[in-house]
C-alpha cells in the first residue's frame, strides 16, 4: 500500500510518450497493491477527449519472468468480455518497459486500463452472487489462454513458509499455531484432491481486487498471483475473501449461498469438485496463514507495509474443519 | 505521504451523497500530503459526465478551527481567477463535514475540485518564471479576503522547535548543526523585518504543490501552512523551495532570475522588501531546518513517513548568509 519509487514528472511524461495515449495530464500516487508501486495517470487521450491508466512498477515481489503470462492473461480476458483492465501496449507493441529509476536502477513497468468501481467492504448477497458469476465467468473464457504458470504458493510453499518460522515465533501469534499447522499440512498432504480440473486461476479474488458499482461488477485486478491450478481451489479461495469478516470470527451464510450460486450459474461444479471444496477451502485458508504468519515474523516493524493478522484465516481453518460447518459446500 | 484511515466503499459512497456531485464511481487513496488522508474521487457528476475531486480527511496536524481560514482561502482565490482548487459545500452549505471512521473516532474532511497537472521535479527558468508570476497573483489576489491567521511556524516558533531538539540529537544530524542554528536565531531575532507589508501567503510553495501543464501552472495546493505574515517572506520561501537542488548543493541563477523576474512583472517589490529579501530567506531556510530537525529527533524509524534531510536547508542557510551571494536578490 505505497509507492516506493520516486518518479518526477518529467520521467514520467517520457515514458507515456512511449505508449500512443496522448500527453501526460495528472499523475496521482495511488496506495493500491501490497508490493508494487502505482500511479493513477490521466493523458489526453488519442483523441483528446482524455484517457486514464495504472501505471505500475513492479518492485521486487512479482517475476519480470512472469509479466507475459500476467499481462498476456489481462488481453486475453478483455477480449472474452471479462471485465478485467486491458494492458496498453507501447509503439513497439510491448507489454512493459524498462526505465532506469531516480537511483539509477532499472525497473519494469506497465500501462494498464483505468477501471470505474470501488471495492466493497461489506458485501451484500447480491454483490456476492455478482463476484460469483465474474469468477465463473473468468474460469470460462481462460480456456484457450496458451499459457501456464505453476503456482508458487501452493502447498509445498505453505510447507517452506510455515517450516521457515521458529517454533516460538508462530507461538508469539498464537500458542497453539505451531501444532494446528503441523496436523493440518499432514492432513491436506494425506487429502489433497488431485484429479480434479485445472485451469488459470486468479488466486487472491478478495473484495480489494473486486471493482464494484452498486451490484456489478466493474472489474477484476490484481492478477499477480494468477497460475495454472485447480479450478474449484479458487472458488474456495473467493469463499474464504468474502464470506467471513476481516477477522474471520464470522462466517455469512448468505454470501456463501449468494457466492456458489453465481458461480454455479455459469460453471455448475462437478460432483468431485464440490466434494473437495471443504479440503480446497481448508488449503486456502492454510495459504494465507502461511504468508501472514512468514510475513508476521519476517516484517520489520515498519509501517509502510501493514502486518496482515495470520489468525484472521486460522480461525477460517477452523471453522471449515469443524464436521459442524460440513453444509456449507453441500 | 500516505492514507491513514481506511474508509470503505459504503462509508465513501454515503459521504459523497451528501454532496450535490453525483454518484460515487471510483476512489483511490493517493500518496499526497503528509499529514492528511486524500482520495482521488470519481463521480457520475451534476449532469453525469463525470467528475473528479481530491477528499482530504484531516488526521490531526491541521488544525479544524483553521479549516475556515483554509477552505475560505480557495474559495476566495478560485473567485479571483487563480488557479485553486475551490472547496464543494455539501448539501448544506458547509465547507467541511464530520464523519465517523471505522475506529469510531470522529473525522473532518472536505472535498475539492480536482485540477490537472503535475508537479515538476526539474524546473526550467520559463516554468520558474510562471510560478514567479502565480505566486504574485495570489497575493495581490488575497487583498480583500476578510480572514486572518496567525503564522504558527514563525520566528518563536523556530525557536521553540529547536530548543525542544537536545543538543547531542542535533549533533547526530551535524557536529555544527546546533552552533549554526543558536547564532541564526540570534541574527535573526536582531535583523528580522518588522515594517514590511504583510497579507495571506502560502508558507509552502515547494514544487510539490504547483501543478503544471507544459509551462502553464495549473494548480495551486495545499494551502495548511497559509497565514498571515510579510508577504516577501513568501517570496523568499518560494525561492529556498525552487532554485536549489533538493539537496541544497547547488544554486541555479536562471531559476532565481527567472522567478523573481516573473513574480515582478506583476508585483514588483518595493526597495524595502528587496532589501529584506537576503534575511527573509535566512528565515525560510530555518523554518525548514526547524521543522525538519524536529521532526528528524522526533520521527520514530517509521517508513510511513519519509523523514526529510534538514541538511538540505542548512546549506541554503549558508547560501543565503554568505555575503558573496548578496548579487543574488540585488
Amino acid at each position: 500500500m505505497a509507492v516506493y519509487t520516486h518518479l518526477g514528472a518529467e520521467a514520467l511524461g517520457e515514458l507515456i510518450c512511449a505508449f500512443n495515449v496522448g500527453d501526460l495530464v495528472s499523475a496521482k500516487g495511488i496506495a493500491e497493491g501490497v508490493s508494487n508501486s502505482n500511479w493513477l495517470i490521466e493523458t489526453t487521450g488519442k483523441t483528446g477527449s482524455g484517457a486514464r491508466f495504472i501505471l505500475t512498477m513492479f518492485e521486487g515481489r512479482t517475476e519480470i519472468a512472469d509479466l507475459p503470462f500476467f499481462l498476456g492473461l489481462l488481453d486475453h480476458l478483455a477480449d472474452k468480455g471479462c471485465p478485467v483492465p486491458r494492458t496498453i501496449h507501447d509503439r513497439d507493441g510491448a507489454s512493459f518497459r524498462s526505465l532506469t529509476g531516480p537511483d539509477g536502477e532499472e525497473k519494469v513497468v506497465a500501462l494498464i486500463e483505468f477501471l470505474p468501481g470501488v471495492s466493497v467492504s461489506l458485501p451484500t448477497p447480491a454483490q456476492a452472487h455478482a463476484v460469483g458469476i465474474a469468477l465463473a465467468q473468468m474460469h470460462r473464457a481462460v480456456e484457450g489462454y496458451g499459457q501456464n504458470r505453476r503456482n508458487t504458493l501452493a502447498l509445498p510453499a505453505w510447507r517452506e513458509l510455515l517450516e521457515a518460522c521458529k517454533a516460538e515465533d508462530l507461538a508469539t501469534i498464537d500458542p497453539a499455531l505451531g501444532q494446528t499447522v503441523t496436523e493440518e499440512l499432514a492432513f491436506l498432504d494425506a487429502h489433497w484432491p488431485r484429479h480434479l480440473p485445472t485451469g488459470v486461476v486468479h488466486a487472491d479474488l478478495f473484495p480489494d481486487n473486486v471493482l464494484m458499482l452498486g451490484e456489478t461488477v466493474t472489474g477484476l485486478i490484481d492478477f499477480y498471483f494468477s497460475c495454472t491450478d485447480i479450478i474449484a481451489y479458487d472458488v474456495a479461495v473467493t469463499h474464504a475473501a468474502w464470506c467471513f469478516d476481516n477477522a474471520g470470527r464470522n462466517f455469512d451464510p448468505a454470501i456463501s449461498q449468494a457466492l456458489l450460486k453465481g458461480y454455479e450459474s455459469i460453471r455448475p461444479l462437478s460432483g468431485e469438485e464440490r466434494a473437495a471444496l471443504p479440503v480446497l477451502a481448508r488449503g486456502a485458508a492454510m495459504r494465507f496463514i502461511s504468508t501472514r504468519a512468514y510475513d508476521w515474523i519476517n516484517t520489520p516493524q515498519d509501517a509502510l507495509v501493514v502486518r496482515k493478522d495470520p489468525m484472521a484465516f486460522a480461525r477460517r481453518l477452523a471453522f471449515y474443519a469443524d464436521p459442524a460447518n460440513a453444509g456449507v459446500f453441500a
